[in-house]
């Protein structure tokens, strides 16, 4: 597959920064296509993130927030964005906590993936933690989130009626639900 | 959770446009958030977009292709963004007919979900296409994508190196899983 990659690739013949923001930052880059044409991609840039499937009882750990890109509020695991030099590990663990209060005896990582491959180059670090012990949460200061938990079949539902939406939530609970089956991710 | 959810409403307070590009658009909203301060929120609007777990003979069908925000070819299952008024179904038929040359004589939607709630719109339906019968690919000028088939084994190894990284594949292939696993998604 070596000689087909480079075979296919999209070579940069310019980039053109349109916005640089808190979160993301957009650039259009206009290519060279294998075939000798050019075309332009719209690429948002994003620090990446992590996500926690927190499994505690036989139940896994869900916040409910507003997310004002879908102007509604929806139910995910929790996650958050990479802090600048963040370790991985060390911010699934801070986000576990500031979001839902637990801290995890056990803590590793099922897949990384990026969320949306054709115009973001955002990875997002799965992890599944067990062995939770309670206690307070700190949210950041401008996230308002509801914390709970639920059964598998309770996902399933939630999935179904559409109060769970989401990549991340949606991978976690299958990848849990093989977990259930196989013992292994 | 209505009342919960009217509390932890975000209010537009302004919105400005800062892009609208050919496939995304990028705007930055002042929200009022439920304790009554103030903060930017940066939303990239998408139109939306198919993704297909085609099951032909055991094994599901994957295109490479060249991603220019992640700087690398990768392994995925047959996807696309919504044309213009386009309905689900027929966009998932065409994008699996364009990137694959494969026909289903089923397509069934297996879930819906946003790829990144947190920055984006973007709303990706994910089907399971069966009864595949081959015929010619037709892929879109800007596209070079090589097609094949791979067993579950296989898909599990490209995801162990890295080589299938997104979330759309990556939750299609635990769908199969548990499908292959329980008969139902």
């Amino acid at each position: 597959m070596s000689e087909h990659r480079k075979l296919y690739e999209e070579v940069t013949l310019s980039t053109t920064p349109i916005y640089d923001g808190k979160i993301i930052s957009l650039q259009v880059d206009e290519v060279r296509l294998p075939n000798g044409a050019t075309a332009t991609r719209e690429i948002v840039k994003h620090p990446g993130a992590v996500a926690v499937l927190a499994l505690h009882e036989g139940k896994m750990i869900v916040v409910e927030q507003f997310r004002k890109p879908l102007e509604k509020s929806q139910v995910e695991i929790p996650a958050g964005k990479l802090d600048l030099g963040e370790e991985l590990l060390a911010a699934a663990r801070r986000e576990l906590v500031e979001e839902t209060g637990y801290s995890a005896g056990s803590m590793r990582l099922i897949s990384s993936f990026y969320t949306s491959p054709g115009f973001a180059n955002e990875m997002l670090h799965l992890y599944v933690a067990e062995q939770l012990t309670p206690g307070a949460t700190n949210p950041d200061e401008d996230e308002f989130i509801e914390c709970w938990s639920i059964t598998l079949e309770e996902a399933k539902a939630l999935i179904a009626n559409g109060r769970i939406s989401d990549a991340k939530t949606i991978t976690a609970v299958y990848a849990w639900q093989v977990y259930q089956l196989t013992g292994a991710f």
